[in-house]
C-alpha cells in the first residue's frame, strides 16, 4: 500500500460489545478526518470472565477481520482486552496496536500531585489488578486504590444513566473512595466515560478524573502522526464511519445511536469465528 | 445400568451460570434423597445473546459431559437452552430431559381465572415470545404480556437483594404489568425467584406468582416415579451434590453460597469445549 493509500485508510476499532465506542467519540472528536471501521464483539461478550488464553485467540480473529479492511492502526478498545492481548497480538501483526490501559495509567501517573490514584473498573478489571501494575511500572511510588462498580455497565446498558438509582448507587460504590486521600481518578471501563458528568459532580473538584478514551485518542493521534499516516481529509468530503458485530445488530445500533453525535445508519454482523 | 444403579445415579442438572441454582435449590427441597450433579457455562454465559445453532451445541455438549457423570435424569435449568434446545437434544440422547419453561408455562395456564398471563424475564426471553408460544399451544385463549427487567439479574448477581435501588427498579419495571388485568404471573428467569419475596409484595395479593424452578421440581419428582428411578436414600446416609463450571470457579462459589442451603465446597472447573 503506498503512503497516500495508507493515509486514508481506516481506523480500526474492536471492543467486547458497545462500550468501545466511547473511545470512537473521542476519535471523531479530535481526529475528525480519520475514517474508522469498528467491531463489536457482541456475540462473545462479556471478556470479563474468560481465560487469557480465549481473549487473545478473540483478539487475534478480530484483528484478521480489521485486517481485511486494510486499517491502517488498530485501537483495542477494551479494557480486558488491552490488558491481556496487547502484548501477544502486537508482535504477530504488520499493524500498529494500542490499546486503552496504557494512555489511561500515564496521564493519571503524570495527573497526581500526592502519588495516591483510584481506579473504577468492572469485577475482572479490579481483580487483574492490571491498572496497578501497568502504574507501578511507570513509577513504584505511586499508591493504588481500585474499586470494583459492577452495576455501572448495565445501568448504562439499559439506559438508566438519569435515573435517580444511578446516582444512589454511584454513591454507593464511590463513597469509600472519595473519602480516601486520592487525587486523580482513573475511568477504568469503558462505559463509564457515559457517566462521567455524574461521577465527577459526586466526586468533586478535589478529585481529578481521568478518562482512557480521550487520552487513547491522544495516542492515537500521536502515532498517526510519527507514522506520516494521519489523513488529512483532502481526499474525501467526510469520514466514513463503519460498524460491524458479532450478533444483536439491532440492539447495538440502539445503543450506538445514544452514544454517537450521529445516527449510526446500517450495522452489518460479521460470523467472527471465520476469520 | 441395573435398575438399582438407576435409582442412586444422580440428576444432572445445567444452566448458562449460576441462575439454575435456583432450581437445584427447588429439587434439593422436594427431591432431598437425589443426588445431583451441577454444571454452570460461566465461560460462556449469557447464552440470551447467541444464535439457536450455537445454543444447541453447548447443550449437546453439556450433555455429553453430564452423561460422563452416569446421570439418570437431565434438567436444563436455564430459560434460554430449555426454550431453544430441548427439542433438538431430546432425540438425540437416551436419557430423560425436562427444562422449565413447559412446567412454568403449564402452572400458569392450570392458575389464571381470568385468562390473562403476565411474564417477565430477560431482554433475550421476551424478544423470543417462547412463554406466549408454549401458553399459547396449551390454550390458545389465554393472553400473555411479557416484560423484560435485564437489570434483576446484575442486582441479584451483584449482591444488592436488600438495597433500597431493587425496590425502586421493581417498581420501574413491573408498574405497567400490575395495573393491566393479569391475574397470574411468571418469573421467567431463573434469577427472578431470589427477588421473588419482594415481587410478590409488589405485585400484591391479586396475582398468582408462578415460580417455574418450583414447578420443574415437581415434574422431575413425577418424571422419576414414573420411570420408577426415584431414589428412596437407603443406599446413602446423605445426598451428594457436585459443582462443576467452565470458569470462574470462585466468583460461582460465592454466589452458590448465597443461594444454597449449605456451603458450597469446592467447584471444580470443566473444559467443556473437550465433549
Amino acid at each position: 500500500m503506498s503512503m497516500e493509500g495508507k493515509k486514508t485508510a481506516p481506523i480500526g476499532v474492536f471492543d467486547s460489545g458497545v462500550g468501545g465506542l466511547t473511545v470512537v467519540r473521542e476519535i471523531i472528536r479530535h481526529l475528525p478526518n480519520e475514517n474508522i471501521v469498528y467491531f463489536g464483539d457482541t456475540a462473545r461478550v462479556p471478556y470479563g470472565s474468560k481465560s487469557q488464553n480465549t481473549i487473545i485467540h478473540f483478539a487475534e480473529q478480530i484483528i484478521r477481520f480489521l485486517k481485511t479492511k486494510e486499517v491502517k492502526a488498530i485501537v483495542i478498545a477494551c479494557n480486558t482486552a488491552s490488558a491481556l492481548a496487547l502484548d501477544a497480538v502486537r508482535g504477530e501483526f504488520d499493524v500498529p496496536i494500542i490499546g486503552v490501559v496504557v494512555p489511561g495509567a500515564r496521564a493519571a501517573v503524570e495527573e497526581t500531585k500526592n502519588l495516591h490514584v483510584g481506579i473504577v473498573g468492572t469485577d475482572a478489571t479490579v481483580q487483574s489488578g492490571m491498572y496497578t501494575k501497568v502504574i507501578q511500572s511507570m513509577n513504584p511510588r505511586v499508591q493504588v486504590a481500585e474499586k470494583a462498580c459492577p452495576l455501572f455497565v448495565p445501568l448504562v446498558e439499559e439506559g438508566f444513566k438519569e435515573h435517580p438509582v444511578t446516582q444512589e448507587i454511584i454513591e454507593y460504590y464511590l463513597e469509600s473512595i472519595k473519602q480516601s486521600d486520592i487525587d486523580t481518578m482513573i475511568l477504568g471501563c469503558t462505559h463509564y466515560p457515559l457517566l462521567r458528568s455524574k461521577i465527577k459532580a459526586y466526586m468533586g473538584d478535589r478529585i481529578h478524573i481521568v478518562n482512557p478514551a480521550y487520552e487513547t485518542a491522544m495516542d492515537l493521534k500521536a502515532l498517526l502522526e510519527e507514522h506520516d499516516m494521519a489523513n488529512d481529509g483532502t481526499d474525501e468530503p467526510h469520514s466514513i464511519y463503519r460498524f460491524y458485530v458479532s450478533d444483536a445488530a439491532e440492539k447495538f445500533r440502539r445503543f450506538a445511536n445514544t452514544v454517537m453525535p450521529f445516527d449510526v445508519p446500517t450495522t452489518n454482523v460479521v460470523n467472527i469465528e471465520e476469520y
